[in-house]
């Protein structure tokens, strides 16, 4: 692992930039570059000019997002700043043009203040088609994605909504292998950022309509105090929201505890949390997700030994990986391609379902299609732009 | 011409997006997946987060611009605002790449606040390795370049600097070639905006060493109502600072008034203000060097048959054509070479010597290198990279 580590180092120092500026148009004569500069430049100005929704129809705000970070909750590094944050938002914008050709630009913004990062993102939104907001800690990433909604363009928090849509398309073709109805499961949720928030709320379908959407029975969300309860001192806000759609039955006491006889674990947390014992003591055929990069909060050997019927992970040297590159293309794609406003509600739930049925017959070590299925951000994206009227 | 503007228009359409993201490393298989983005991403985050400079080494800032406008004062357009700015800075960012394998992304501003775009600059600076200010409008240009000079990266407004850089160039081999001193020479420059206003401190030397830098004896700078003088009532604070550099003997009048006598003139203003016997009026040879574009201040064979020695303009169809792409490109890709934090006059002044001495033996026809030279910018590039260090 150290040598796999000092090897990424060696070609981020090699590369210094994993992305870079494409020329679409050719410089080689004195009328290219009266076209592409002035005087031609001005007549595609002049057209914006008169109507600023043109933009979309001559300019790079057809295909572009900005990816956006504060650099205050970075993969599991916490809080390291803007500068050392670039190489994560590099990443994301490879993986936009590798997976959906879509031109990211990463935006590392030099403030952790919510009503600076909200006001930065109106004041650079002109050139963007979208923005994708990334490794943004709760609860300031719930507060700024809201605020933003009303830009005209897609804003999209995917540590938040990408996580979620591929963890409900990962549970839906677990329930499918082990014989479950969603309607019917109860699920446990250990860790209550964003990601896990977001998880809830959507298992729990809150802000979509009913007939588009099937809650599952029961969540409890846990923190690292243990169940999310009501008689909980100093709950956060967003904790105390949290118990509008979670815990029905106001269950309390560890993670350990509220497991038992549940049908499903969705870890967003550390490593090495839940053991064996606590697999046992789940309901029949139990499903685990166990998130926590790199040392999951469970080990898949471990889980099935003691009885998992299927065991998913963000890692990709165990079957069924739960990669958000499987989302966060193809939404964005969907999305550009239908001119949306915004991300909605539909929309996510058409992401889910395009994304569990690219799996046709799923199997226990089968949930979810490979990160590198190239069709994949083709169907979530045709599903996504279908669904923008709804 | 309504054909060639029709026609850049239908290209931008068909474009939508003069530049695009490149990826500069594969992502084929689970291990590129897993350098790219997590987990191995963490080690290059890790290092940067210990020390913020070291971005330099390991991502994209290594060599990315921001070409940033508010749309203020685009071409000859106006205050047109951001959306219709994209255009533009599009194509500065299409030029970057391909004369200076620059990696420049446009940030088209929706706020004309001299302090809010000076703060959003600062906010939106950890990813790049340098700052194009373009299109801003005159006196906010100076203000906010100003303020900008501690960031740590090269801030350079291109109206200002590039213009004057290119036609102290273009006026040091026009001199050449009738055999005339800049130290002697009476220039007269119609149009006191940012180019206006930094021609004429380039030609007087403002803020360069003696040694370095050989001022014109005498710079007189009009705008639309004549000379500047100490006179005027209602100056602005901008032009009353003009005065401390130009116009040493307080020369009263219209812009036909002071060339008498002048051995160059120099327009960056509107098409058609002068005529042949202004030219006749002038001293000696005269050169004229006239930018408004698409019209110049006066046609090269009118100019010519008045008795003009030297005519350049900003268009490519007449010889000498004083284009800012001779300049730019090179400037930053010796700035970013040189890990230089500001752009200094010394870098100025090299700049201006290697762009003039691109051309090996100037004639009336050929003060400047064609700006399609692909190794004019190198050459800049050269000269400015060594020059940082003064």
């Amino acid at each position: 692992m150290t040598d796999f580590f000092e090897r990424s180092l060696i070609i981020h120092e090699q590369l210094r930039g994993k992305i870079g500026i494409h020329n679409r148009m050719p410089v080689s004569s004195r009328d290219d570059l009266s076209i592409a500069y002035t005087p031609g430049v001005a007549r595609p100005c002049e057209v914006i000019a008169e109507d600023a929704s043109r933009a979309k129809n001559l300019t790079i705000k057809s295909n572009s997002l900005a990816v956006v970070s504060d650099g205050s909750a970075v993969l599991g590094l916490g809080n390291i700043g803007p500068h050392a944050a670039i190489p994560v938002m590099e990443g994301k914008a490879l993986l936009f043009k590798e997976f959906a050709n879509i031109d990211a630009w990463p935006i590392c913004l030099d403030t952790q203040d919510e009503s600076e990062i909200i006001e930065t993102v109106r004041r650079i939104a002109p050139v963007f088609g979208g923005v994708n907001l990334e490794d943004i800690s709760a609860p300031r990433c719930f507060i700024i994605e809201a605020a933003l909604q009303d830009l005209g363009i897609p804003v999209f928090h995917d540590d938040q909504h990408g996580t979620a849509i591929v963890l409900l398309a990962a549970l839906t073709n677990a329930a499918k292998v082990v014989g479950h109805e969603l309607a019917e499961m109860k699920v446990v949720i250990n860790g209550a950022g964003a990601a896990g928030t977001a998880i809830a709320k959507l298992l729990r379908c809150v802000g979509h309509s009913p007939d588009s959407c099937v809650a599952v029975k029961e969540v409890i969300v846990c923190d690292s105090k243990g169940a999310i309860h009501s008689g909980r001192d100093n709950l956060t806000p967003e904790k105390q929201e949290l118990l509008k759609y979670s815990n029905p039955q106001n269950q309390v006491g560890s993670l350990s505890d509220v497991l038992k006889g549940a049908d499903a674990f969705i870890g967003v947390s550390k490593g090495n949390l839940i053991d064996g014992d606590d697999i046992r003591a789940m309901g029949e055929s139990p499903i685990i997700l166990a998130m926590a990069n790199p040392i999951p909060e469970i080990m898949p050997d471990v889980a099935k030994a003691a009885g998992a019927a299927v065991v998913g992970t963000g890692r990709s040297d165990f079957p069924n990986q739960v990669n958000n590159v499987l989302a966060f293309p193809g939404i964005f794609r969907g999305a550009l391609d239908a001119n949306a406003a915004r991300i909605t509600e539909p929309m996510k739930m058409a992401a889910v379902r395009a994304l569990a049925q690219c799996v046709d017959h799923p199997t226990a070590d089968l949930i979810l299609p490979d990160p590198l299925d190239r069709t994949v951000a083709a169907r979530v994206a045709a599903a996504v732009c279908s669904a923008s009227n709804q």
